[in-house]
């Protein structure tokens, strides 16, 4: 299997794209079947990946009428940055999948509208080709190495390309792609290469015991434990994010060793199949780790409301992956640059018309969740 | 595009309508695809509009035995004028869109069935002809317009032309057609004119900054705040109802500063895709201005047994949207009239089955609530 | 329309009934398809139908082991009755409509099962030839005529005919069929008559003023009162109970008036569309008359596990109706024989399989309900 | 009806299967359909075999990061074995239905993956020609046979071939195909004889009074009661487990009598049509008998996360019925063992990204359950 698309990617924008969300249905035109069976899917039957979007339609916003939102704004902070929105590319994972410039795309688009990009280890393409392309804020998204050394290198060429913080992702020792997936057919394709750590160890070779668990004495010996992330940090200056927290003890643990912030997030749905949504824990969470933590969250986000929503119950910022994806496959840089300004426009419509003028403003308290008891001011 | 219906609107009422809401389905064949889909979608992704019919679908009304209902009737009363019914057309746009006659077909049934009608701002017959046209309640339905002068002439206007109060919609500033009608292709008709707005000034010369936000800087720049609702207050003496309310808080905020009533309404799903149904939100808002508040209603109302839902829970009368443009596109003032008798019988057998011999007896207790504690008298 | 069924009934029990419900697939074979709809269906949009079927499905048995049944029984009590079983014939009107013989073979297998049968008003044949066919237990269902001298009238026949109790029914007013039996262009045969008041006055030749209600100052000005129950008190020996009662303060004040028994009943959904389910209400109402006053049921019974539940709910006993008329259709007396017969089965495989060994032992405490707090005894 | 599978087992594993419950879609190519619909179904309406199956859907699993896995392992103590897993196979009766070695082929799938195997007393193989097969913990499933005498035959053959525990069941007293396996046809075929209780009494030939019931004094007087129980456990030395407990209380019971264990279990959906999901009263069970009692749990479990969940909930071991049947029909032993492998992966797999290294640290606080209130450690 080679990377075939069933047709080019547009030049321009779609006149099919209503909202954020059509490009969900119109990159199915762009993507192998197999491949799009692997990027929609998300682990074993799908569980959690629809308890991800179904977490969404049961919130709902409450309207507002004449507030002054003249002076409106998306800008919020986060860790120490000023955003002009608190929208963020989520790492994804060989995006030559979908389009033949990849993460080279994807830069382009976030340098044009000016939004955070996080580069996945897993790119198609170099950390350092892809951090020439913008001025912007970026961040590297960083897998546990086999050795440490490998992981030190990382880091370090994260570092001098000019990445400012290092999104260490923890809920992914075991991918296992969605039934789906596999039914279709999927496999990576040989020339797909995870060129930034091409020639790490091959931890194919590792010898078990007859009484030993693949799992258990295989994949989790390799696993990074608490002890590994204690390393991590005395080895760098940059600011660390862990990706993929869903259990507010450790959330919390997290943030007494020092961790800069959280991603609340069950991988979209790809980890563990029968995980709650993330949008469902996201409020526990809030409530354990304190107000002023820094709390990114993903999982499930199709829309500017939704974004709302993330950010009513508790998170800071949100990190847009699927969609991206759509996206690129649709229209490569154009594609994702459309992407964003719809969610932005989504999301500036949606604060309007809940009379929130600023990211801040928006709480718990926009949100009616029914059968709530409700106390007027 | 203009407007050719499908078929032409019926000279008599159809043999095909056995209730109220079979006007929505027998109404597909006489609006044209696009404007149906413009007409029946809300905002979005429709949320809403389907959470305003499934909140009336929860809730079960007790039957009740042997009540003297013989003096029955739905008299009632609203801002001191005394109703037949509470039962009012709401402000519907561009009525022309689905029937050649408009908003003079609509008033012709409101005339001949003594039920108040409210003329949109957005009416595509003009204030006076309508006026003209009954002797019955009128309201007039108000926009803020670009400019106060412009605001001022169209109260005048409603004043001279006999309207006896000001419904000022203020859920409106941003409208956004459903995902649905843009793929159906929906765009308003040339020929289709805000008759009584078609002077007004033109918004879209208005320049930006680059880097503002056409949604905060453009469009909520311009958007009523308080003070504007009480400069209006003070240029008129009719009796202001303010229409698109959904939070209690609002709701007290108005009711203090003397605003006569409100509309409990979220556009018919119409505003912010994700708001809740309005009918989940008309009991809170009742408890928080107190049992004698004028409070109306709409969303989601599609028989007499949804009147008497929505009265339950705390309405004092109901506005019909929707519907009431099916049943135009169907059979004109005919159609309307039919309609309203319709939804008049279902109310009163509804009453009837329930042993509430008038408006003024329907409330909470006559509902069954799911899992509710019940005590007996 | 005069009544022709599709098929013949057959002369014995078909060979593709497994259960008491399939009766109900079945006997579209046998029934014109717009009756069909009209038996089948309740009033308005069925919303009521349905949540009586729905509200079986919520709640669920728990089965106990090692239980002594060998002397188990569903021998009961009712109005000093003794019965085989809690199972009664409810009082479906007009069953000529689905079966030749209508009331005279539901009869034979009422005698042949040994099973009460309560005989409709609007029967379609006299209750003086129904009442010969039978030395069972046998109600006469009585509705309020348009005269007290009418309604005294059938009284007396029914006390001289031998039914030994009158089941008054109070909640069919106004009686609207289903849409969904108006489109299928039901109207009643016009040789389909009821024949024990077919001489009763017309009410038709009533005449309303103009501002009257054809509900209010027509129907409901005829409608029975609490004084004429009182009044039918006073006019016979018979023990009353009263059909159609679905709200717990009617149910203690017909108790307190000396009424002798209730059925729980909101017409099987015929009635007011958008009632709660009966079941539902029952244990209200059970809690609020208290243990030991006789509560009949009826209402989305279509096995003898929803007996079981509705007596673990609080009934005595229960009426089929509309499982009735589908084996009266399929194959006459005999096919009413053989449902009794399945129900009675079920209902004592449900019994065994529960622990029950007789109808006293079934209570609430049989069932489990989701996410109540257990105490273990 | 004779056995005629549609195609003969494989004699490899598919490659089809992705995982556990791959073997339901594709048994279907290789069982008879009347047959498939007798097995896949429960009893009466099904309807708790779906409750079973979304009790699981119902509950989530924490994700938690950086636990320490590496010495992970299933393995877990049963009645004082050590078991590698807390799997065991369920006492399927007749597998010869599926596969023409039936239990032969099964019970070498046992002794290659070192799982328990529980023999049915309607076994299509002699108990002793299956133990000879295999070396591992092996018990032996017990019907109470018509007279004590071929019950006491029964204990002792089992005993004499090497059976550690008797499984005794007591949910079936009466067993009532599906009304869907009824309607396929299903019979059981003629040669399809339970070899080990082929010469017991025949219980047709009792004669019941006319007024008997054949439910209570036909099949309950014949079936075994508290008094029985105790009387087994006179009559050997093997523990005994007793299977098809649903009520906390009578959990209660049997453990204060000296049963050694029990297992939760509504028979898979083919008891008592109405009963809960196994998996909803597992907790009021658990919570019943205190934290040391051994519960085992069958009912819905298609997936090793379902057994992770029933774990939580409070099982020690599960028991895999219908899953077994399946893999059996599409691959014979080797099929089976296929399933086993997959379902111990997928456990294992979800100990993982759960943070549980031994099943010890499986208990209810590794579920998210909706809308509970949550406490930080």
């Amino acid at each position: 299997m080679t990377i075939e698309p069933l047709s080019p990617a547009l030049q321009t924008i779609s006149n099919e794209i209503f909202c954020a969300q059509d490009y969900e249905v119109l990159s199915k035109k762009f993507i192998q079947p197999a491949t799009y069976a692997y990027i929609s899917g998300g682990s074993g039957q799908d569980l959690t990946l629809l308890a991800n979007v179904n977490s969404f339609k049961k919130r709902q916003i409450f309207p507002r009428i004449l507030q002054d939102c003249a002076q409106g704004s998306t800008q919020t902070k986060l860790l120490g940055h000023s955003l002009r929105s608190p929208i963020l590319l989520a790492p994804v994972a060989y995006q030559k999948l979908v389009h033949p410039q990849g993460e080279l795309a994807t830069v382009q688009a976030a340098e044009a509208m000016d939004i955070p990009l996080i580069l996945s280890t897993l790119a198609s393409q170099t950390l350092e080709d892809v951090a020439q392309k913008t001025e912007q804020i970026k961040w590297f998204q960083l897998y546990f190495q086999p050795t440490t050394q490998e992981t030190l290198l990382l880091v370090k060429r994260a570092e001098q390309a000019g990445y400012s913080a290092l999104v260490v992702t923890l809920d992914a020792t075991i991918q296992v792609p969605s039934v789906q997936a596999k039914k279709a057919g999927f496999v990576m394709p040989q020339d797909m290469v995870a060129v930034n750590v091409q020639n790490s160890t091959d931890l194919k070779k590792r010898v078990l015991d007859a009484d030993d668990s693949l799992i258990f004495q295989g994949i989790m010996a390799e696993a990074p434990q608490w002890q590994d992330l204690q390393w991590l940090q005395s080895q760098t200056e940059l600011p660390i994010i862990v990706k993929g927290v869903m259990h507010p003890n450790d959330a919390v643990r997290l943030k007494e060793m020092g961790i800069s912030g959280i991603v609340v997030s069950n991988h979209g749905g790809r980890g563990l199949d029968g995980a709650p949504a993330s949008l469902d824990v996201l409020p526990l969470i809030r409530k354990a780790v304190g107000e002023n933590y820094p709390l990114l969250f993903d999982g499930g986000i199709r829309s500017g409301q939704d974004i709302f929503k993330a950010l009513a119950l508790g998170a800071n910022s949100v990190l847009i992956g699927r969609l991206q994806v759509y996206a690129l496959a649709v229209s490569g840089a154009l594609g994702v640059a459309h992407l964003l300004k719809l969610l932005q426009e989504e999301l500036e419509v949606c604060m309007a018309m809940a009379g929130c003028a600023s990211i801040e403003e928006i709480n718990q308290q926009a949100l009616y969740e029914s059968h709530s008891s409700f106390t007027v001011e």
